[in-house]
């Protein structure tokens, strides 16, 4: 316990709300809840796209997403670690997407990420950077 | 100016420490103090790369990449967001990487990085985490 709060049960808070963002992209249905969990000005920097800045923008990018056939997105994080007030902190995070491909199976890729969350005026965690890449190929 | 500093100064001291840390990389001599810039346990997520975490296996890291013919890495880095407290931050980079290839021309590659900076108990700005990816293919 410090005097920002306890970081344990922070971290604990905000793991379980990446946990329900996470289940909300898997559904891939509701796309105004998923937009909620980033901050207006957040910064999506996916392998071989042009940055993805904005609410505007990441609608945009959900919405292609979640037409491409057989798009499915699951993640898990982990390792929380905060600035001192608890007011930024960044986790790791693994992800695996899928799609079909060009006849027709399905092309799995994972990757490692990092997202930077933000404790908004309103006292709500967002994300505000969410950045990953390829893991060795196995 | 608020209660833990000036932000803006902050940023500029931050941007001129990381300008300072990419000069030595690039020049790839020196390769102490190119560590000196890394907190003891700060994670490197390469793409396609286990990830590299801590100082021992980092040193191994930097020592092989500057042992790949015609290796050379630049970077700049822009837009630094800190914590309330001043205490984490972060930055967008953009970076080059060339190597020899197989043949022995030079392939460059071009990424896109987060940087995660924690200023620690002597004052000191060090990068706890860095990751990036490609950017689309021009």
């Amino acid at each position: 316990m410090n005097a920002a709060g306890d970081p344990s049960a922070e971290a604990e808070r905000l793991l379980k709300r990446d946990a329900e963002w996470a289940a909300l992209a898997s559904a891939g249905r509701d796309i105004d809840r998923i937009l909620s969990y980033w901050t207006d000005d957040a910064v999506v920097l996916a392998p071989a796209f042009a940055p993805v800045i904005g609410k505007a923008a990441l609608r945009g990018y959900v919405e292609n997403s979640f037409r491409i056939p057989g798009f499915k997105i699951s993640w898990k994080s982990s390792e929380v670690r905060f600035s001192p007030d608890l007011n930024l902190a960044y986790m790791f995070g693994e992800n695996t997407v899928s799609m079909n491909g060009p006849n027709g199976t399905p092309i799995t890729t994972k990757g490692r990420a990092i997202t930077i969350w933000r404790r908004e005026p309103d006292g709500q965690w967002r994300c505000a950077v969410d950045i990953w890449n390829d893991g060795p190929r196995s």
